[in-house]
């Protein structure tokens, strides 16, 4: 009996004016509308929120769910912490909570506003996602752990340094350029790789090296929301339609240190057991969201969905199967690169994105006749992570 | 199918030399040491901390559940966060997840590590559990929140200052006199309620009128975790015994303003509904370890739990229903005030004093016979509210 999703919203993503509690509420607010199911019938709600202490000095943020609607008083609303993978977290405990009977309607949420801090203050909180002690208390951040992957790379597979920036600029360029299409997208930009690789360097800076600006990710506002059903009751609702074919959630150990910095060891195990739970391969898929905090990222994600060989995640860009109309199209919607990434709520970001691709009313470029699709979203570097597959009946 | 509990670990509790990481790996590897489970049988971890980001920098702190044990590598790891409830918020997820299917053995953990700060920091990263803007930001704090129930109380049911600082010093003292036989306690001491309001102003001042310094729990490092099985595992393994009756999770506005200041609403209805699913009455309880996190709130407890009609919360003191060989042991570990109170750890410390009871083996005063017992753990001011009921076969 598989969980559905049944109804989502998603926010504009950007340095947005609503606070932490408005974007919180209209996400909820805007899933129930979706689904038209009335908050009364709502068993439980789940929030996904990284750091809402370290940006906004408010932790216990769940109890605010209640001003989506009074009638969610007395409900049970929790909040899940992964870091990055916040959002998915979330979305784990929530199908659990209705595969145990606990729950009929689920309101999932992710949520981030992070613009409230400058870039320092907005790094010091995300490295409080690495090891503290072993990595962001001796000055490590996010741009240098994803840097680390990308000389990683480099050197397991002998790439040159010119080969390498290419390859970023292509992601880069592609990410932007899918965007424009998504009016919900920070970042939009009509780009190519050559204008990526042109731009000076004080418009381009190396922040880690060999990772520059246009390697990372953005700083975002944003929300999103789902609401997920039993079968049986998306049956009863006349919603039945998109549903979860596989979750899963490995985790591997904090500090990147301990492990491999050329791929995603724990993220490779998610992916193949969701195929394997889904009972499909890679060449099944329709078109993937993945994580692309950096762009080394995206090509560690191309080689983790077996995409292409390790070592050979270029190809997935240089043959064109990544981009719109190609084999597999990832992030159709800008992704976090272009998109945004408001870092609790990019999970269930990417769930919606998913679930309405397969509606037909997708975000953003439509991918036509899609049926299975894929999200990929880490927490830290690449330490949680998690692999949802969606299917359209 | 109830789920099981077959292990635990309790750490001691107080200003601990151990880091966050270190009792997190203890509280992991005792908990499996008393369960005679291996790492590798374990299907998920969640950990229950509060802010490991306001006290020690570390936000995902679930992978690092990974060095309690390699066998734990690539297993799902979720942190949990519902402020002083996150240890109850942990349990309620393991348990669903079982329940689920999707997990036959679970370990979850509760941590925190909270004497780093100084008196300032630890009363700020608190106040993060409060509604921020209507209240942290505004300049109150968790004394104050819990003031506002003293006075909310006094005038609802027309008792004196006098009368309510005589009774709260009762709490006090029945809590640090039950810790005199806990050796994990933070704070015994063999006393009477004469020496509580005895004490000069000097050594026991007020934090916020009404409430003094011996009216506040403690500001604690700590940590403790529990083994919970499906009904077969338990079965399977020769550890069935010890099983969850009923687990209530109940949300109330964040806001105290927004709610009554004189009774724990959403707690009552958690308690209630525990009460029916675990088909028994406050009469069949052997005892209780409830949220004192301010003896106001202990006595604000005994009318949620319905040992005494609202406002007649002395009662329990006066005639000894409270007290270890009374009615309703209340906290015989010492609770909040005595034991200590490392806020993320809460819940699944009262869990772990609950299974210890029943299994003959309290950790402090032993209940003779004890069959069934009740934990009630709030976060925030009473916004989440869980009632957890545990009966032995």
């Amino acid at each position: 009996m598989a969980v559905h999703v049944i109804g989502t919203y998603h926010s504009k993503v950007g340095k947005l004016e609503e606070s932490i509690y408005d974007l919180l509420v209209q996400a909820g607010q805007g899933a129930l509308a979706d689904a038209r199911v009335q908050a009364a019938d709502i068993d439980g709600v789940w929030i996904g929120n990284f750091s809402g202490g370290g940006f906004n000095s408010q932790e216990h943020l769940a109890p605010c769910a209640i001003d989506i609607h009074p009638d969610l008083r007395f409900k049970p609303v929790t909040r899940v912490e992964n870091a990055c993978a916040s959002g998915s977290a979330a979305i784990a405990a929530a199908k659990q909570a209705i595969e145990a009977g606990d729950a009929e309607l689920a309101l999932v949420i992710g949520v981030e506003k992070m613009t409230n801090l400058d870039t320092a203050g907005v790094t010091k909180v995300l490295a409080m996602a690495s090891h503290w002690p072993e990595e962001g208390e001796l000055g490590m951040t996010f741009p240098g752990l994803f840097a680390e992957y990308a000389k990683g790379y480099m050197e397991r597979h002998n790439i040159s340094p010119e080969d390498l920036r290419t390859l970023l600029a292509k992601v880069t360029a592609k990410n932007h350029r899918n965007a424009v299409a998504n009016p919900l997208a920070q970042m939009p930009w009509d780009c190519t790789y050559q204008d990526i690789l042109d731009r000076p360097d004080k418009k381009n800076p190396v922040v880690a090296e060999p990772l520059r600006l246009f390697d990372c990710s953005l700083v975002s506002d944003g929300a999103a929301a789902l609401i997920l059903a039993s079968e049986a009751k998306a049956e009863e609702l006349g919603l039945a339609g998109i549903e979860i074919a596989a979750l899963v959630h490995t985790t591997d150990y904090l500090a990147l240190d301990k492990r491999s910095k050329s791929e995603f060891v724990a993220g490779k195990q998610a992916i193949q057991k969701a195929y394997e739970l889904a009972q499909i391969t890679v060449d099944d898929l329709d078109f993937a969201e993945v994580h692309d905090c950096f762009t080394i990222a995206e090509v560690l994600a191309y080689e983790a969905l077996g995409l292409v060989p390790d070592g050979q995640g270029s190809r997935a860009i240089e043959e064109g199967l990544v981009e719109v109309g190609g084999k597999l199209p990832v992030n159709p919607s800008g992704g976090l690169k272009a998109k945004g990434h408001p870092v609790g709520a990019t999970g269930v970001s990417m769930a919606v994105l998913a679930t309405r691709q397969l509606q037909g009313q997708a975000i953003g470029h439509q991918v036509e006749g899609a049926k299975i699709g894929l999200t990929y979203n880490i927490g830290g570097s690449a330490a949680s992570n998690y692999c949802l597959i969606l299917k359209r009946n």
